[in-house]
């Protein structure tokens, strides 16, 4: 049972035998109501949660409150890779408009197409008229930069300004982790990609 | 729910707000099949595990597999400070002796002092007269030291040999984390503590 549990932890990315194991005997010797918590946390977010029918961010109602919001800007919509990139530029920035969660990049090699990144539901979205300007927040990865080229010729083709974060972001690096004050600057200085 | 999930997760050791947050999206975008295993792993450890009545390591029986095993030698008996020197010990030695667990050292700016080890159970082991030897293998830390100090008067009490691994452990490191081969070779040196 102990084995079991130290196995399962390593379903969590970054932890391997060593801290699963480490983890495991904490809970074990010193927090067994965290655990407890841990346990039913995670039984009701794996059953709970799903994601928002309008911009694919998690959310456990149809619409997420972003999109459900009356405060929010309609003729902006930033698309960004995960939901963790909603946070950081909510957090660093004063965007008020919507979002689309891409929820990947387009990675052929891993079978990750237009279609698992909702790309269809984008171009139907563009086609209604209300988005003005699709500012691309992929990260500046290789794929990233790909997945940004292919976003600007949808946003085009449905005369829709696409636009990306100003350089300045560190190449190679994951959107996520990268400070506010980058984040903020790259935000605000943002260029519209013009071919 | 999915600051929950995140917040809930802080309770592992070494989970920060940032990986907490990368453990849950991982959990949700990929795995959510291995999310509803660990939540199950963990309930079912909180609730069943307990501690062996006669080594204090981990168990869900009473006795667990190597106190009760018939073919260990009770006349060797290796005080360890978590259930996890147990493991690294098994591994990397051929030791056929029995364990006692103090799930701690002394600490006494922490409230851990003789009885949250153990020690009156320990002293009362080794008045059974079962015991030739106590081989103490707490962390070469300062805690550590002072833990198999008093370790070794309780033997001396009982006339039982103390013993302590050799030399060559890293000092201020955890036993946990030393490489096999300097840990069999210490476990093999070890020293007689004569004062
Ligand atoms: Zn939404
Ligand atoms: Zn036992």
């Amino acid at each position: 049972m102990l084995e079991q549990l130290i196995d399962a932890l390593r379903v969590l990315p970054g932890v391997g035998q060593k801290s699963a194991q480490r983890m495991a005997y904490h809970v074990l010797e010193r927090d067994r109501d965290g655990g407890q918590r841990l346990s039913e946390a995670l039984a009701s977010a794996v059953e709970r949660i799903g994601h928002c029918k309008r911009c694919r961010d998690f959310s456990e109602t149809e619409l997420c409150a972003t999109c459900a919001s009356a405060s929010r800007d309609g003729h902006q919509l930033c698309a960004i890779e995960s939901p963790a990139d909603r946070l950081a530029i909510e957090q660093a920035t004063g965007y008020r408009g919507l979002y689309f969660v891409l929820q990947g990049r387009l990675s052929p090699l891993d079978g990750i197409g237009p279609r698992e990144l909702g790309l269809d539901q984008l171009a139907d979205r563009l086609g209604e008229g209300e988005v003005r300007e699709l500012i691309i927040a992929t990260n500046p990865t290789v794929e990233g930069d790909a997945t940004a080229h292919y976003l600007a010729q949808i946003a085009r083709k449905h005369a829709v300004r696409p636009s990306r974060l100003a350089h300045g972001l560190p190449l190679g690096g994951e959107l996520e982790y990268i400070d506010r004050g980058t984040l903020a600057h790259a935000f605000g200085s943002r260029a519209e990609i013009t071919e």
